[in-house]
């Protein structure tokens, strides 16, 4: 099939790499506000060929992805949708839902159009930051799938099981409630602890000889790019807030039996976050 | 050369295992207050013997590694002090020190010991914890280096050069403030983190399915021992407040600015996190 790629960095660009891979994809379109994005991506060999002209790029494609950032995904994917036609199958790949699918809501081919959110990423952006396999073994969450055409919907499907990801359904708010606990916290928790390091730690020197893993796979997140984030913080902001509330909560907890010298509560508290473990591997 | 190694979990058996490779020890005795890692370490290979007598384990050994956890080592590291005479070199790897020097600053054969904090380790613990070339490439703090015996630190410092470790010296005060920036803080951010998204996450079963690489690497550390941490946080506490205590401002700073919607300063914030990237790596 041809695929055309609306932003073609990290997700796009490692979404080209495994549609390639796996011979869904025998021609890859790229399109992209930056120019040295779209070139890179070409020279890299993630797509076939670039082009600025949205609506060709739609006409031309029998899957189109949008994998922009949230901001632009508010504008973009009815874009793509007023140029969709029913033999397109439109998809975006963003971290927030519940805004994207009110501004589409009532869009003349909202059917054509897959809400999906692969579980999967790193802290780097951009073409050069694509990974083959990202998405294998991972979790897409399929949002609102009812409001899909049935035909789009297994499409769909189809094209991420062949990718190797668990599929699970749930309703944007659904989804956007448990991307503020499992995703956006971490980041938020990682920008405010690379922040005080920074703040505390004068002699950058010493950060760097005295770091060890433990470290490094706390703050790894806060290299993470503000243009991406930023638009997905605002847009799950209140789901962001009250999650962000219970951890300085959390975390004024632990320092106050620290400060307080109760050892014996500091220690249950610590066995209670060790029922992690049983959550992860 | 003869070694015996007093606490043989994740940093006790990792070391045996790397003085081994190295062929820097020829046999290794193993001494632990919890009989099941005696023993485990000894089917798992770490020790040639194990033994309950301090005192003998001592007398045997060319270096005496002591690797139990802060609150044991305040009270283990001057019995093995007591025992030692000018053959022996006597080294704890604890993730502590001021508390720990001042302990022993006074004892007659003070100049036989030498601190050293090896900044590497991971979320798990127990002699089946140990792993080969753990400290490989990483740092090897040396603390208040001029209480030691010359001979005694010319020894320890080859034993780490073998085992690739980078050696930096400093006071113990100096550790105890960095350790805190770089180590403690990590953990605590982690825990609560831990505790946040189990208490707000009332489906386990969705943190699991959602959970990605991001939130996985951030929490990490929540699964680390209540055994080794209290112990370092209380010895540490004035220092880890501090941070905690910085923490607790960045957090609330984002937080503010994420409820006034001022995304120009949640973009420069996040801006300024990412120069961690600078740092590491």
């Amino acid at each position: 099939m041809v695929v055309s790629i609306i932003g073609i960095g990290l997700i796009g660009g490692s979404l080209a790499l495994s549609l390639r891979e796996t011979g869904l994809a025998h021609h890859i379109i790229g399109l992209d506000h930056n120019p040295q994005n779209l070139a890179q991506a070409l020279a890299l060999g993630l797509i076939n060929e670039s082009t600025h002209d949205l609506a060709e790029a739609v006409d031309r494609a029998d899957l189109v992805v949008v994998a922009v950032p949230m901001d632009a995904m508010l504008t973009v994917l009815p874009q793509v949708l007023d140029a969709a036609t029913d033999r397109q199958v439109v998809i975006d790949v963003g971290s927030t839902k519940e805004l994207l699918l009110r501004q589409v809501a009532g869009h003349a081919n909202r059917a054509r159009f897959v809400a999906v959110h692969p579980m999967a990423g790193t802290e780097h952006s951009g073409p050069e930051a694509a990974v083959p396999k990202l998405f294998e073994g991972k979790t897409l969450v399929v949002c609102d799938a009812a409001a899909s055409a049935p035909d789009a919907l297994a499409r769909v499907e189809a094209v991420f099981r062949r990718l190797a990801m668990q599929l699970t359904y749930m309703s944007a708010a659904a989804h956007d409630l448990h991307a503020a606990y499992v995703s956006h916290i971490s980041h938020i928790s990682s920008f405010a602890l690379a922040l005080t390091v920074l703040q505390k730690e004068q002699s950058e020197q010493q950060i760097f000889a005295l770091a060890s893993g433990g470290f490094e796979s706390t703050v790894r997140l806060a290299k993470s790019s503000p243009a991406m984030w930023v638009p997905i913080f605002r847009q799950n902001r209140d789901n962001v807030l009250d999650v962000v509330d219970e951890h300085l909560r959390q975390l004024q907890h632990l320092r106050d039996l620290l400060a307080d010298g109760n050892d014996a509560g500091l220690y249950e508290q610590i066995e209670q976050a060790n029922r992690i473990r049983k959550i992860l591997k």
